[in-house]
């Protein structure tokens, strides 16, 4: 998607300018990749006009390649920031997404064998299966054809009510378990477990919550990995951010990151990056979900929704104290 | 519209920022004639977001009430504006406004009658015919009310071929003769006498066809009052302008103006507001329609789609030589 | 008058921009009722020059009606801010106001009786009576006769030491008082009790000295209405603010809010707006003061003088945890 | 002074940010002949405040010593700036500088005879004049200080119409008369001589003007140098600039230069720095007057008022054909 | 290298930021074929510091790929721009380039028999030569490699005076000739004959110097395609360009285009990527010369030293007037 | 050094601006002693070229004077800021200045003779020593000349350990050792004592270590005034800084300042400055110390590396609690 951010601590009524730059969950996941070593591809759809070719320059950029990206359709999706400061929360509107160039993308438009083929995993973003029936069935055929290769197949459930509308949970419910019964890693919460896969359980703090219904999903989905974080707004206006890791029906947490926010968006996605990083790593579960925590941490501190830390900065974060400059 | 503008001359693919702003035709004939000491007020729709409260503000600084705009929907129009560079044009690109706030505001949306009563003149323009059925209906019917009140109705033809597609002007012509039979002023030229109404003539020259066939258009639809203009693009990039006012049978031409260009976008709405303004004033037809392209030339030499300068810096610049600093 | 802030927190002797913006008491209060659904009008003068142009259209973007504004004089006052830091104090440099186009506008300049008639409430603000004899008797014979009409006067106390020099408190008190005597609703604290109106205590704690000089004043001078806030910097840059609403012999106090502060200045306007808005609405004294006290506080937080956000936001901001981010 | 500018081509009530530097005329040439290895220092006054160190940083950054500004009094006379773009003229708006600190710095507030006494070459410009009976007096007391010590006495007539309003010329000649006495250089053209000095000729071009009237100037009030341009704005919006130099009894003129125009103000300045430079260094006649107006040419490329060229950048523009770049 | 460019027309001594972006001769040809279809990578080395990183993040946007980038050595070679404007030139201030990563980089760095083998064409840039032995070497062995492999060697002979010192020519020679032996297409023009290789004419005009020189250098040195411009500044500063091709013994020479300049530098690379793109695509030599040369002219009126056009853009610019704006 | 820092919290890879500026301990310490009333010189070379002129400039405008800059060699010495956030550090990166116009300046560039004759007081830093021999050997021959002339030495030792590499204490301490007993005032810290210079000492805390080492210092080079500070982060990113001085066998030490932090370059400077000022004004050493550490703290709130405070500014900021406003 297109973000549009007022710059400053301006209202869209009070400024003349914007900040523009494409982001998304999936580019977010790529871009992070990239910077760890890997290569990647976004499958996608963009418009064949100056728009379009604005955010292919900009994924460029972030080392993602476009050689998946299919050129149709009229327009990209579009939001505008407003930013917070303090008491005030930002505001994000949403300009029309609904006959993006993404998702009007019909049947055909993507070769899924061939991809899922020549990669090892994929990532999809729960977000995509509130836009329509089509893209939802694209996306399932590609998940299914990934699985079918042997790949690995990542889903971050990623609920957005407000995507979904009244009666979201039922309408959601039975696509989210599709996906579940397709995927190898999967991003969640207890949410996600209580309110779209409708499990219930009879503990009230969240930690215990999680630790209550994530064995269940694990075992009822035959999922392999799944992984989540628990995050806490603080008094001072700091984040705290504690990551978790279910696996081989064992938990492991990460230490509690407490930081100060530049830039919230996008920090989940930094934190399934480290995830995935880990596990294609065969790092231990301790340095994974810490590692995946300190991912989310710096995310919080650069500008734009996507991580621009070298798995070494990273690891330093990890450990030592902050240095005030590094010369 | 929203106008979002990559400053200066790069391309989207190359910047970072854009400049917004919010204007149309509407938009721009209402701000001009507030700067020439009317008051009026825009009938719109604007979604009920930050969007659309920008929206709302900017048309407020322009000196334009927003009493008529209703709130509702989901989105604004927007439009991508590269600047051009010598032999290199600007660029625009639409993204989607099919489903915009103004397209799907539906019928009874506004108080047609009551806005036709405390109104003397109200301006149309011909891209709204473009747009889809409710929109073209919801147009029609608000410039019968003026008529039945006795207000003026102006009607700027301002065909646009992209948004009519293919086989456009047979679409279009039924729906520009219902508006021109209900016009008193309208803004037009000889390429839409021969292409959106159909009509012949064996003239070469553009001037001779204007005049071919601009009195036949006012006698066919009745319309007491036609102006248009000619414009040339000269080799060292000054554009020339030449207006013409046709009334009671007889043409007037403007002095032809010859000048640099700054922003091309939305002369052609301060050239219709020099006619109004003219109109209302009854200006002497030469003054009128002088008036009006030098309203244009200079709209051209300003930041935006809006005329901004005062009816007394538009009548020095009909007469007098350019001084290079007003101290 | 028009403020020009050095952007960011640089120093007028090392940066080369400003950004420019037209505030005032008077335009913040108005601005504020505006957002709340009110309508209303500044009365004032500005030169009839580009910078009176500049700050129209500024008024107007902010939802203020022009129409009492008259035209005249030279310029516009001005001061000049530059942002502190921490430890290091914002700095505000005032030029020349003495001969500004509001100072110099004579008798007869606007026509009170009419003005007075068509509104419900007018705000005057004691800054004002700092300027010179004619200004203040301007103000006096507007005050008359929004009273003799059944108006609501709406006074705030601002008193500002520098610009009344040495012995100031015994020049201002009679001209004070004159206004007190004429006002519906007076905006002060303990402070302007003792040092303008000479009012003695034995308190020590600012909380007591309220509680005891703020009923003596609202008897002596007959105010239905005296708000006021106190407002504390905490050690962390923090600061906490509590309102105080003193009406039929009784006390209301709000909620004390502590926040972050992006702009201090014009966040006592939106607590007057605030108090005027609670009783145009015939709040209750609680929903009132609290109600002011939070568009107090989310005034510190956004770019510039104004308070930017709609009632629905304040009521929120009065009961409910901080989101992050509204999307 | 303060130049408050709007960048690019924006009006002031359509912009929100403004360039500040500081000038003058005397500030413009004294840059000048630092630039050229000379080194001078201002004599006057800024206010003790942040606007005014602000001021003597920009001072010192362009090489003039502050050594001799007075430092008390309020502000600094400002004016705004709206640049022009072709057919559109550029606007100044002057705020109030009537109580400026140089306007009301005292008898007694510099010491003339010591700053005479250490300088060769002192500047004075006719806009000053136009003040107040002070600030002439403090202006004719130092001139005379000036010749009494054996330096140069430069004078600028640059007589501005409204400073002076109605019957000025007849308020300003025998101002004008006194400085022209005291003076060794004098910059002027034609219309100073017959308006302010109302001297009288029979020519109508004004090159013939000038030849018959500045001899006449320079016998009655025994001037050894006077010079002067001729500048006209060309119909592609070029301008060309010719210079004259008269001196012992004789004529010499430059090349004619035509050149693009980026900003005009300050150029005149930048002749006089020419024509002063050329003098001190003893320039053969043709020399100097051809480097002034080369100097003059290339003050219209560069941003603000000031000639920002090398001695050498100079020579090579008077007689080299244009480099597209310089590497 | 990384450019540093003051923005507007202020110089580094007046402004406070610079806006920067990486280029030279390599990035600008692979880019513009980029934007052709073709795909390539930069064989270079940068400092594995964050410079560096910014750099490979540029050339990925511009659709480089960064496969054979080496990162070593401490820092990238850098200059300083200012924009002339008129009659004042640009000015290009390098900073040190000589221990440059890429010139420190030793032998071995780079697979030039890998690359060689996976590549159709190497485009090489005579201003590498200037650098130093080691340079110069490894430069040689990859032209060599090339050829041995069957690729096609593409050399610019860009001879930079100032990089060579004092009897530049006599050292440069030898190292020309050694890459003329080895290229398949050669931009070079007349001077590079007369000056470089030592050649003789007696012909005076530039047109005929061509005709003489260019088939005996390509005899010489057995270069099967030369090509090369002849530009022109014009007095109204607008710029023409005609370009050459000289192949099997034959002349083509393009259209003449004049056009207005925004930015010159990588104008002459641009002509460059033209003619490699008709030679790749198999153009007949009019169409390769005139799309060169409009691909050249297009580059004048971007910002940035790369082309920004795609094949379409520059096909249309070949041979249409322009459009004012394209919507 | 040329200070370029991309604006805001951004990456060089994500950024296309850079802020500019010039400083160094020098320039800092200058420029800090000239807004306490002081008037100083640079000792440097810089290129004669834009980039040096644009350096002297901006010297000038921080009231240094030029005069006893030699202008020579090629370039200036640069380095890159990125801004950081929180829990990720600001990382500095140099680009080469090996072969800056300083580090080439030879014998015989400066008359240091001259110099020392006109100054009271010359400053050291102790980065200089790390550059080369011929650096190292003029700065030890300007403290000779300035000893000799009974000026005050003051000395900053400021070890860089990247600048001196492996073994890097070693190869220092005998040029350390040379400048400590030349020196009059030193600032150093207990670390300086151990690895510079490898003293010992049994205690674990830094106080004690302070207290334990310095006055050994003191006494083995005869060192009348050592200085330094305690600095330490804390955990909610503010910094506290306590300052001491030792002076006639005894410690003096500030009291402890906690502020945030905007700008962290350049504090020490300011620290010195204070320091040295305090000296010359024969200040009481409670006032010296304190005054130096509440300066060192001002400049952690300004933009840059230079303080920008007055002497009543850094008073007032020693005693005076934060006013949020001053107007």
């Amino acid at each position: 998607m297109m973000r549009l951010q007022v710059p400053g601590y301006e209202f869209l009524s009070q400024g003349s300018t914007l900040h523009y730059s494409f982001s998304g969950s999936g580019v977010n996941v790529l871009s992070a990749l990239a910077r760890f070593g890997h290569t990647g591809s976004l499958v996608s759809t963009l418009p064949d006009n100056p728009v379009g070719a604005a955010a292919v320059a900009y994924l460029q950029k972030l080392g993602i390649s476009p050689s998946y990206i299919n050129r149709s359709g009229n327009y990209v999706g579009m939001y505008f920031l407003e930013n917070g400061f303090g008491a005030r929360p930002s505001r994000v509107t949403y300009s029309n997404r609904l006959e993006s160039s993404f998702n009007t993308a019909g049947e055909g438009t993507y070769e899924f064998e061939e991809i899922a083929k020549k990669h090892d995993v994929v990532h999809f973003c729960g977000i995509t299966l509130a836009m329509n029936d089509s893209v939802r069935q694209l996306m399932k055929s590609f998940a299914k054809a990934v699985k079918d290769n042997g790949g690995t197949v990542v889903f971050d459930c990623n609920y957005r009510p407000s995507l979904w509308g009244e009666g979201g949970y039922e309408k959601a419910k039975s696509h989210y378990e599709e996906m579940l019964y397709l995927s190898d890693i999967v991003m969640m919460n207890e949410k996600d477990a209580m309110f779209v896969l409708g499990m219930k359980t009879e503990k009230k703090e969240r930690q215990e919550q999680v630790m209550d219904l994530i064995p269940e999903v694990a075992k009822k989905y035959e999922i392999p990995v799944i992984a989540g974080t628990n995050r806490s707004v603080n008094e001072d206006n700091t984040h705290s951010l504690c990551g978790f890791l279910y696996k081989k029906q064992s938990f492991t947490f990460s230490k509690t990151f407490t930081f100060s926010v530049y830039d919230r968006i996008g920090a989940g996605d930094a934190y399934t990056s480290g995830i995935v990083h880990g596990e294609l790593e065969r790092f231990p579960p301790e340095k994974t979900v810490t590692f995946a925590a300190a991912a989310g941490m710096l995310t919080h501190t650069v500008v734009g929704d996507t991580l621009m830390s070298s798995e070494n900065e990273i690891l330093r974060a990890m450990t030592e104290s902050v240095d005030d400059i590094e010369r």
